[in-house]
């Protein structure tokens, strides 16, 4: 399918192991991306591969990363290099009645393109305000700006999605039948990755307010419910 | 530093950006690998690079991983194929007082190798024992035991770790100095990833027990202590 709502399927993002749990819409593809703060990049250098976890973002197919301008990827990336970006979500331990059958519930999305460094400064200032605001809704206009110093020194990384895939298990323990009636533990452990409360630098003026962005930033919320929650309300639902 | 308690430096694994974050001794390698169930792994395959994210263990230096016989990225690399695994584990958002020092804890560990293919199927077999193990202590001997058909449809990548680097940060808030005065909120939330109380499988037969392995799989645990807790038990201190 190549219409507007999915992303086409071609060799490199087609879903080949346990094909039923792959999804090509960009709805399913966006949901696992937004849903995360980090991802990991795949990127080669020389021959050699790399995969380096960073923190990143998305504007509808375009998805943006940051790091200093010394890093070694991001100065590999100058002329335009093809990456595939990956996140993961772990949402169980799934354990079966033999080894086979043992799991994890997961969402995970690969993107793949072409990463380019962005160079004008008002772009990277844009791009790294959005970014802030993403993951913090309305806390770019809090913060003290960015110095240009400072916006010198952060390379700023984005890369149109060309293709993508989602891929989804959510079944939990799935036996054999004739193994079913075997006296054997079998068991799901969902798994969710929480925020605890929050740590206020000690070095703070007395009386700062803990910014309104920050309301569902709550102790044993989960990161990817705060993530989608947060990039809706900055983005909308784009 | 090239002694055996230090994996080597070379251009491939050195640490560039903060390189005072960067580990090389095993100590703290194997410490951010054995507390992780999952990596991505970076593969290339005419020139494309992938980065994948699946479950893996660790003995000695040497990694392993599976996958179904149908995987693509397990076919490529049956003739020994260059990769780099990388666990990263997340550990808080760091909000600081301007964008650029907005940070995250985290600790991350990259690891570079040739993979190849366990062929031999009782080398297979006994590495998918010590994987189910690794996992969840003395599971192996309790499940039904595997068939040819599914030792044949699973296949096991082995690698050598040749190069390999730690990174962690885990400083919290770090300002500019001229900005601490300022009236702006700054935190360190802690993020955990937990796991949930067992959904046991409602097809169990009555009165199958909890096996003693499990018991470290308590509802609100860190997965990440669970795990190193876990090789410990079945590995001891390698």
């Amino acid at each position: 399918m190549t219409d507007s709502t999915h992303f086409p399927v071609t060799e490199r993002n087609k879903v080949r192991r346990l094909h039923e749990r792959g999804r090509y819409d960009r709805e399913s593809v966006y949901a696992i991306l937004d849903a995360a703060m980090l991802c990991h990049i795949a990127y080669i250098i020389d021959g050699q591969p790399y995969c380096t976890p960073t923190a990143f973002w998305r504007e509808g197919d375009k998805l943006y990363w940051h790091g200093s301008s010394a890093s070694r990827m991001l100065r590999a990336q100058k002329p335009g290099l093809p990456v595939c970006l990956t996140v993961t979500h772990l949402d169980s331990l799934v354990l079966a009645r033999c080894g086979f059958n043992h799991s994890v519930d997961y969402r995970s999305a690969m993107c793949f393109g072409q990463a380019h460094i962005i160079e004008d400064l008002d772009e990277k200032a844009r791009a790294l305000d959005l970014m802030i605001d993403r993951f913090y809704p309305g806390r770019n206009a809090e913060l003290r700006p960015s110095t240009t110093q400072e916006l010198k020194a952060t390379m700023v990384v984005g890369m149109e999605i060309e293709n993508a895939s989602g891929k989804i298990r959510s079944k939990g323990v799935g036996d054999e039948e004739e193994d079913y009636a075997l006296p054997i533990y079998a068991a799901r452990f969902p798994v969710t990755q929480v925020i605890g409360a929050a740590e206020p630098c000690p070095r703070m003026p007395a009386g700062v307010p803990v910014p309104a962005g920050l309301a569902g930033f709550t102790p044993g919320r989960r990161l990817d419910e705060i993530m989608s929650e947060s990039y809706r309300t900055t983005y909308g639902d784009n």
